[in-house]
């Protein structure tokens, strides 16, 4: 393990130079306009996973964005550890408010980053962390100390929701057989207060749709007589919740788990930092669903949020128009024993039920995912817990996360493997906004521990 | 009379061909893109002018987009028509709804115009109609039939709320002396039951801005525990409207013109078709004010509508962001004895009243223009009056129109001249709409009128 350290310090400024490379290609997954540039991103991944040492590298056509798909099995008795990360991006916009062009990486100094932090879309999310896996493994076979198979797949399509990624598990459960799913995508609590993520929220996410006169009208001569969509969805969302901040569409706690007052006031011990979390977001005040404390609504209870809304005119000046439609992006994370199929179904019956006689609404669903929990007893997260105490320094401890990765409930469904979530980010790295960032020494702590894990997982 | 008449049958094709002219250039005040072709269809108008016979033409820059003026004066004893046009036009979005280029005019028939309708951005509102005056004009000095000395001004920001106007009438008092200011920007009832505007109502245009977090965020990790500006701000549209319908800012309808019961009956004596209506903008319910009739809720009440709203992701696909921002543009239409500084101070208090605190707010005030009425016993109206009866054959009713001419409270106090509003456009023309068109019949009785007119006025 010594020489693989040492190699990963030799090789530092390359593996950073190397992630540079990626994040150069805008591989937005969500815009078509860039499927060349993500089809680029796949070949540049499979160029690094076989320079690191992959073999039988491919790049797996889907009906959408390609999977790239390596391994390195080394012994039939040893355990095997499926990698799993994505090579897509979110879209860039609003791209104004970036210091920089998003996809021409560089490092600065920040506040919490003293040591230097990689700027650029998919700096964090999730390019940077799972090239830390790519690095790890090239260290680990360069040095002869792996002590696992390795398996990896990334793909280029979980920022629109893995859409391909279930046929694709479905029609090689052989080839990706393993004994663990390892995905570093999300963050620790703090760099003081490292943790692993043993929840994550599931999604469901839809497109509405109001529609009132079946063109655009003059508002002088119609405005006061005709219902207005942009009046009838800003109506229909507002009555999304009631005056406690719960969400009152008929049902939508009815499977929601309730954790004993045991697990809440443990999960509570997390050092929370109130007036700080409201600084780093210019906040003078939080809000949320009564009874809740800020962890607790951004973990263990579902959420509402309306992501877009757009109607009538949006450009310069001013024009006087009742537009024939609205529009709105809303999504809903989910905790565990909550379905996306479920909670789509009753969010599209309420929002029915809701809608005035005198317009039409459509609901579109987008895409789903199912929460997901890895038990704190679990040897998956035990040895996570234990290479990064190595590596850290400290205790880790368990963490539940409010974001989604909807594809850790599928692994766990077709492959009969438990998804490990080691990420390094902070919370403060604006993944899925400008000015996006992942920390140099969190990029550093990952690629050191993930040996370890390696180490600690096959028991050598 | 009859010699004018001859002319403008000889020449109806050459008209059409000269207004087809004027709509290629797309002259789209809103739209600092354009402001080259707002330039070219200012000389276009001033070229048109010249050859109908117009005097001392010019080209008046102003700081924004240029007004056209022309003359012929004729006598010191004879009343002085002062005409007012506007050539620049709305935006054409949404474009893809349009079933041809908005700038590339062409007739065709439809139902209610079965000897065919010009369809283009700006044919009705306001290049045909105030075309129809150029004609004329052309028509009566060319067979000598003129009555009354002419002005036009002919401006190229009506669509931005004439925002350069007011000091140009005020720098030209003088040379803009007139008796009477004759405008054709409006509809009538419908063909069978022609009308003259005697009303309008008055405007404030504002555009607010929420500010929730100050960048961006990831709805996984922060929602459910931070105010959702888009959530905020439909709330805040809700909260204008109360459950009658009625406008709910404090003291919205103080200074509201209260009709008599004779009145109302009077006005509601014009023929309506709610069904018709209804079937003619596809909805299958209308909606207003409570205890108001749709003819009344588009006429002599207030509206409030929102006329755009934008925020969060709006492109193709998901994307899980809370926004830091959300905006609307909102326009509220006055009645008598409201006026815009009143309303919009009224909305600003209201706006900043109803926000939460954790969130801030902006209201920032585009442009206003206030209500106008015209006596239905004062001379203008009798003229205009008259002359419809002749060339319609039909009984021609006074009528209170919804729209919104701000300029013509303008025009009476710095000219002291009353406005007629002579508009020959139906209501659906429509304007602000993709597939604007104006009607064949419209354009040709608006230009036999318009001599009449000046006879009846001039009283000879």
């Amino acid at each position: 393990m010594q020489e693989t350290i040492k190699f990963i310090h030799e090789n530092k400024q390359r593996f950073v130079d190397e992630l540079f490379e990626l994040i150069r290609i805008p591989s937005i997954s969500a815009d078509s306009a860039y499927k060349n540039e993500v089809q680029k991103c796949a070949e540049k991944v499979s160029d690094f996973l076989k320079k690191a040492g992959a073999e039988n590298v491919e790049i797996c056509p889907t009906d959408g964005h390609p999977i790239v798909y390596g391994e390195k099995i080394i012994g039939k008795d040893l355990p095997t550890v499926l990698v799993y990360g994505h090579y897509d991006v979110q879209p860039a916009d609003p791209i104004e408010l970036w210091n920089k062009d998003p996809f021409e990486p560089y490092i600065e100094k920040t506040e919490i980053h003293p040591n230097g932090a990689i700027f650029g879309r998919g700096s964090a999310d999730d390019k940077g962390q799972f090239f830390m896996h790519v690095a790890a493994f090239e260290a680990m076979n360069a040095t002869n100390s792996l002590t696992c198979n390795v398996k990896f797949i990334i793909e280029g399509e979980e920022e629109v929701g893995s859409v391909h990624l279930e046929q694709f598990l479905k029609d090689n459960t052989e080839k990706l057989a393993c004994d663990c799913i390892l995905i570093s995508d999300t963050s620790l609590y703090s760099m003081e207060q490292p943790t692993v993520t043993t929840g994550l929220r599931g999604l469901s996410y839809v497109e509405v749709e109001v529609e009132g006169p079946n063109r655009d009208l003059h508002s002088g001569l119609y405005g006061g007589a005709v219902p207005n969509p942009i009046h009838v969805l800003s109506r229909m969302i507002a009555q999304m919740f009631d005056e406690k901040g719960s969400i009152a569409i008929d049902g939508f706690y009815d499977n929601v788990e309730i954790l004993s007052d045991e697990e809440r006031a443990e999960m509570n011990k997390l050092k929370d930092d109130p007036e700080g979390f409201k600084a780093s977001i210019g906040l003078n005040g939080v809000e949320g669903e009564e009874g809740y404390t800020t962890l607790e609504r951004t973990s263990i209870r579902p959420t509402l949020d309306v992501n877009g809304i757009w109607g009538g005119y949006t450009g310069e000046g001013a024009k006087t128009v009742i537009p024939s439609k609205a529009y709105a992006k809303i999504s809903m994370r989910l905790v565990p024993y909550q379905t996306p199929e479920e909670i789509t179904e009753k969010f599209t019956q309420y929002f029915n039920k809701i809608a005035p006689d005198n317009v039409k609404v459509t609901v579109n669903p987008h895409h789903g995912g199912m929460p997901y929990v890895l038990p704190s007893n679990s040897p998956e997260f035990l040895a996570a817990k234990k290479a990064m105490e190595a590596s850290f320094g400290k205790e880790v401890l368990p963490f539940r996360s409010g974001g989604s990765i909807p594809i850790t409930a599928l692994f766990e469904q077709i492959l009969k493997a438990k998804c490990v979530l080691m990420g390094f980010g902070l919370s403060s790295d604006a993944i899925h906004s400008p000015n996006e960032h992942y920390g140099l020494d969190n990029f550093y702590k990952g690629i050191e521990s993930i040996p370890l894990f390696f180490q600690y997982y096959s028991g050598k």
